[in-house]
């Protein structure tokens, strides 16, 4: 099987194969262009006749579940991610698979960690053909060199919902790890020793998989509530000694940063915010959990709270600081993805308000609309953007895929999305003439935040006219890049081949842009 | 289009249509016979680009709504009864629909309420062609009498869940009114001047029906919390100034009976409980809202508390004796499908521990696994019962069809089901030689309890041993059956036309039992 075929020219205007692993998928057409004509997959009809009447579905081993699931050459399996870098669970799927002979199999991760190195063998003997998820680490890199069987997909966190919704992607197994279940399958990440917050990325994968297996280290007596994954779509419970590693569950970017530039990024995007009118009583924001959107999530804090107003919402990754907003009345609530800290863990846990949400809700473009345009403002990081406010978060200007999309993609669709992003990285302009890899289309992105100045979207003439007289460095996205030149210089172009090792997908399924492989 | 066509006889040996409406249906083939083929239905994927980017859904009227979802001849309209007797808005969709002079509608309800009385006419003038949905009062009486045009057809909870998932039944629109709802169509029943508590009956029909119209008269800001129902799969949003009859909400059969005769049943089905060894430290129950039920709750609260065991489960239709036991701490989990007072809805709202469920958990047949099975005693109605322990739930003595089978044939996969039934009512018996409607196969139930005596059914040899000795009369079901015809005569047979008029679906969507036209 060809890794991909037939390239043709997209309407971004970037090369890409319509044939990816032997199937067919559509060129990005536009945002908003590409019209499903379809229905959703359709997973086979179940019937209690086939389960224990007990409800208890426990086998001895993951082994035996993947056994009784039929594991097979050429399957596809899934896992979420919820664990980071303390996932003990994937790398074993693939440990068992290699002990029985399986080959050619897919990996469908919600996303995967450096943890996750240890797959590299199984990649390179044929055990595992490809992944299809954010490659981190040593993965991008494996991938970057062209090393990997089969084509990397790259996909949002909504573009997963969607493309196993739409059985663009179908799983043959699931394998759900979580802090707690019951033996009938019913499983949440709030408790247990290995709790990770909530299980939204497994969500996609417990309603398709055609098989679904749940491993826990916390077994409890049926019900395990909450039951974010319900066991009425489960077929195996395996019992294990230690489902993930506590410490690395937790993020170790969680920290407000204080370095210089970056807070006085942060501080003026939170009074460009202010100035424009973006914040107000009842507003609602996304912002990441690296340090620079922490602290803007600080800043936003202030102004509320000065102000005397209450955001409605904050749509999170959650940490710490929006629950020290949420418990101290600045925010009324947090619709939360993924947690990053303990305290994520404990709010979700115990407040109400701190409400556990998933692909399907927030992200999946193929729904009957979903949470990401709600949002009034939403900040993100890049690794690179260009003069027509095209960005990009999964490659290095060298070229390297070095992260996933995640729900970066998504949030585009809030009403006014803000990059703030440092001029230069290691004498590097992260402002170039064309990015890298294209992730977001240059219309998404409204402005530009860096320590130097701010570009808003020419598209976005509201905010060009707010923005007049306010105080703040308002210059063009052309006039920020020479600022970087002059101090950096012109930055060389990647040692790219034309060889295509991974494809970009955009939240509707269609291909936005194609990975090259590295030279040397 | 025939009513019916090709009548043959089902592994129960009732005659049972397997045409129905122009559809083919399944004769039953016995409990867990019948394996399901093919996969679930699949709904239109939809685009987030054909929905309003700020996520508001609201249209002005519900006529504009059903206008904009395509309403037009020979649709099929759902509609949930969380309202009960008090639901305000299945009556307006069709008067809206007579207004337009749409015909030949299927009203796919998940119950219908003497409320619905109003919509007589309609099937009338043929507005609507019949309803799919159990039928209580003036419309079973209706039916009973062959004046339908289409031919009914009862489903449980868990079968109706099963018929739209499994595409059996495919929803064109789906009417969900809400107690509380926002724009995006997020909804809930907890909150709001109409609370009814949960939303669960609509919930399959907001997964898989084409379009989705929510109707509140509670419309709050984004996000409504809890969102018992998805916005993500809603299509419009429609703002009412009364969406229920709050006090018409409640359930009229919530207090503890004060009939002596009937104590005594609740006393002795307690007693053999205890006596048997059925409770336990972290035994599970279910029992209904009537009379009976309740006060067999009350003995299984004091049971507990003697022993100073903890139950870990009651699955309910709760209410305040529930709550009670939850409050104490004699239970752990409420696991709840409807609440039926205001103290239901109350802790439900406010007690993580009272948990909503939906058909799908707990009784979808065509899911890996449910709830139903894994409860350990589970205390039912019924309106008749055989010498063959054959049960009858939905129609009386004289044929007429006057109740819906709700969870009743679901909860019957329980670990031990109990009949507390009297003797006879209005000196009518309630043990017959043959039911009039077959609802429950005699191996799904296991015992039997009148004033006068408990029957076991044959086949479960354990209890029998256990019983032995107990101090309670146990007899043999021909006996009790003997002693009520003692007293109150060999009852008639009913006056019923050979024509049928509507049908009994088991929990696996085949087809149980025919009700026939009732003559004069």
């Amino acid at each position: 099987m060809k890794k991909y075929d037939k390239v043709v020219k997209n309407a971004a205007g970037r090369q890409v194969p319509t044939i990816i692993n032997g199937e067919e998928h559509v060129p990005f057409m536009g945002v908003g262009k590409h019209k499903p004509a379809g229905r959703k997959y359709a997973p086979r009809i179940a019937s209690c006749a086939d389960y224990p009447e007990d409800g208890n579905k426990e086998v001895s081993s993951l082994k035996e579940a993947l056994i009784n699931a039929g594991l097979r050459d050429g399957m596809t399996i899934s896992t979420h991610h919820h664990f980071r870098d303390g996932d003990l669970i994937a790398n074993q799927i693939f440990d068992i698979a290699h002990e029985l002979g399986v080959k050619n199999l897919r990996w469908f991760p919600s996303a995967s960690f450096p943890c996750h190195g240890h797959l590299i063998p199984y990649l390179e003997d044929g055990t595992i053909n490809r992944i299809e998820g954010s490659m981190n680490g040593a993965l991008g890199r494996f991938c970057s060199e062209g090393k990997m069987a089969g084509l990397g997909v790259l996909r949002s966190h909504g573009g997963r919902y969607q493309a196993v919704q739409d059985g663009e992607v179908q799983i043959d197994i699931a394998v759900i790890a979580a802090p707690t279940a019951d033996s009938f399958g019913n499983a949440n990440g709030v408790n247990g020793s290995a709790a990770c917050g909530l299980l939204g990325f497994a969500l996609a994968d417990s309603q398709y998989a055609d098989k679904v297996i749940v491993v826990t280290d916390n077994l409890v007596p049926f019900p395990a509530i909450p039951w974010q994954i319900h066991g009425n779509y489960v077929d195996y419970v395996v019992k294990v000694e230690q489902v993930g590693i506590a410490e690395k569950i937790i993020s170790g970017t969680t920290k407000i940063t204080k370095s210089p530039d970056r807070l006085l990024i942060a501080e003026m995007t939170a009074r460009f915010c202010e100035a424009v009118g973006l914040i107000h009583d009842g507003f609602s924001y996304q912002a990441g959990a690296g340090g620079t959107a922490l602290s803007i999530g600080n800043y936003f804090g202030d102004i509320l709270r000065k102000n005397r107003w209450k955001a409605r919402f904050i749509r999170a990754g959650s940490n710490k600081y929006p629950v020290e907003m949420l418990e101290e009345g600045l925010v009324e609530y947090i619709l939360d993805g993924q947690t990053f800290d303990m305290e994520g863990i404990r709010s979700m846990r115990e407040n109400p308000n701190h409400v556990w949400t998933s692909p399907f809700t927030s992200y999946n473009y193929h729904g009957k609309g979903n949470f990401a345009s709600l949002v009034d403002v939403v900040v993100l990081g890049a690794t690179e953007v260009d003069v027509n406010f095209n960005a990009n978060v999964v490659s290095h200007s060298d070229g390297y895929l070095l992260h996933g999309i995640g729900g970066w993609q998504n949030t585009l669709f809030g009403k006014t999305t803000i990059l703030p992003v440092p001029l230069f990285r290691d004498r590097i302009p992260v402002i170039r003439d064309e990015v890298t890899t294209l992730c977001a289309p240059g219309e998404m992105i409204d402005v530009i935040v860096t320590e130097r100045g701010i570009a808003i979207n020419p598209l976005r003439k509201d905010l060009i006219t707010k923005a007049n007289g306010i105080g703040l460095p308002v210059k063009t996205i052309q006039e920020l890049k020479k600022e970087a030149e002059a101090i950096c210089g012109v930055p060389d172009k990647p040692n790219l081949s034309n060889e295509i090792v991974a494809v970009i997908k955009w939240v509707d399924g269609t291909v936005l842009d194609s990975v090259y492989k590295v030279l040397e």
